[in-house]
């Protein structure tokens, strides 16, 4: 089996939904088996489902962006993470990212950037999403197109600031985060494959 | 006088249009003159309208986003500003940034963090431009909307890819591109006026 | 008056030394005084010395660079400033950044544009260093060099991990630190000056 | 076989000498045949080794760092890869990054940064170099340790700027490009092994 992991926060219960549909898309991958962690739980090094992480094959990494950048309660899971850097413990797994905001683009890509670093300072290999952003004028229909807002290093989602989480992101971006999921599924299950 | 320069690049004519909006904006602001120039002129150190950003209070560095930074034209000119950087040339003048590119997102940040870096690099004061997203459900009319992306560093709109220059980018962002300028434009008069 | 704030997070002591040499910095510029404010204090909106960044016309940001981006203590000080950024009350002031860490580049800078970015979506103007880099061999004597890692959008000070905070930042980053102060004293006192 | 390839680009010989490290410790992992092609040769879609390319498992992307950001002659060369781009040509293809720089820092990182939207763009597979920072008290001898400024993503290099292509980078920096050019190659077999 491949091991996939998910460590996300959410503030309000929208990233944890891109989350849900992300886990989605990367089981739909024959042998992917996935677990989701809250960074929350992941506080501090000393206590936490720091387990399931070192027996990962792949870490996906999850946000909101709040002012330009990931949250608190994520960046304590990032910091807390400088323990397993200094024995190389994360080294050579597979590392994505995902991140949402209110705006379509809103300074979101300085958020996966953030997320890339984290990986790049564990020595992790970063599967870039790099899926055809979707909206032109022959794509006339927003709300039907995957990855509308042109992410391209990772996921990219909005959810409106002044809906729900049950009302957002929409089925265009949940079925963005099912698409991006399925593709880290499978490049992880290729790098497990490639192991001598 | 407070004197401003626009220098880009437009590969098919939707920076140059931007560029226009971004100087009609400065020039509603008393007392501002602006200078717009093309990068093209500005590819070697040795030749082009060098004097006129000498003798600008601020720069504002436009360019179209190509595979996620700034286009080889536009990176030809900033590297002929090294022979300036040595000597401190630009110093403490104002500088700003706007991008274009087809999708909403689409790793135009990169672009305008390249700017800032550039801007950076010669000790230059970086004018955000900050204006509120503008879009959510309240604000439905996307077309309508200001800053209606997000991108906070600096201008950033976008022309449909399949559409020529004159029907794109739309007047939303043209609209923007005015209050960016008038923006910067203001900044720069106050850096001006605090001179001693 | 120009009022200056430092808003800085230390972990073990090292980037407080660097907060107070950046303070010491500022205040040798005639009529800027200074405030030097904890991020520990100010991890809630509902608490800490808010009206003191209210009143100022610069805030300088300042985080050790754990994990390559800011701490998560100075991330929950960001994030509670959103309350700020909804009002727009830190409009137009000046801004700066400053981070620490082990290794001399260390993706420092991703620290420092994650600073950048803040005050980009606060509609801030951000004050470049722009310091000549230190280091060739003509300037043999490294220790004695400002600027030696040649960061250029803010202050980058090195601590050695396996030194205490009264060893290290040496002296070059700690005299650069005091430059750097400097420079944003005179530029905040400027930009105040050209008030109308 | 796995195919590797460098493009890079060097102005005055110094990134050209880390390709030539990058490539020898690249070909010392078994199985691992390693083309390297100049940036120059690259600059329009319509001429140049693109089948080399196109056949490559991994690309490994070279640029001296200037004024912040990669070089416009490697920059005609990422510019006129959007060709490729359009028909997923690079998809999944294994992509690393390195710049040099006359500054330990000097925001090589951004350079590194750009490297990564580029890969990220083209859905390729970013591998980090991750390796432990050499530089602190106890490895006193700066000249002998790897990875001394501690750049993660991607390898950073310091080629003094008052000396000559035949002087500098120094040993530690050439050594830390053959470790580099090793890990990129065992990456890039690991996930040609793992094709199914």
């Amino acid at each position: 089996m491949t091991k996939l992991a998910i460590v996300y926060h959410s503030g309000y219960g929208h990233t944890a939904k891109v989350a849900e549909h992300v886990a989605t898309g990367a089981r739909s991958v024959s042998g992917v088996e996935v677990d989701v962690l809250k960074a929350d739980d992941l506080a501090s090094a000393e206590e936490g489902p720091w387990d399931t992480l070192a027996a990962a094959d792949g870490i996906i990494f999850g946000s909101p962006t709040y002012m330009g950048s990931s949250s608190s309660v994520f960046k304590a899971f990032s910091e807390a993470s400088s323990k397993i850097w200094m024995n190389g413990g994360w080294r050579d797994k597979i590392a994505a990212g995902f991140t949402n905001s209110g705006s379509l683009a809103g300074d979101k890509l300085n958020t996966l950037q953030e997320l890339m670093i984290l990986a790049g300072q564990h020595g992790m290999i970063w599967a870039n999403y790099g899926a055809f952003p979707g909206y032109n004028t022959s794509t006339s229909d927003f709300e039907g197109a995957w990855n509308r807002a042109g992410h391209m290093v990772g996921l990219g989602t909005q959810a409106l600031t002044d809906l729900p989480a049950d009302q957002t992101p929409d089925q265009a971006d949940l079925e963005t985060s099912e698409d991006f999921g399925k593709r880290i599924g499978e490049i992880t299950r290729r790098w497990v494959a490639g192991k001598s």
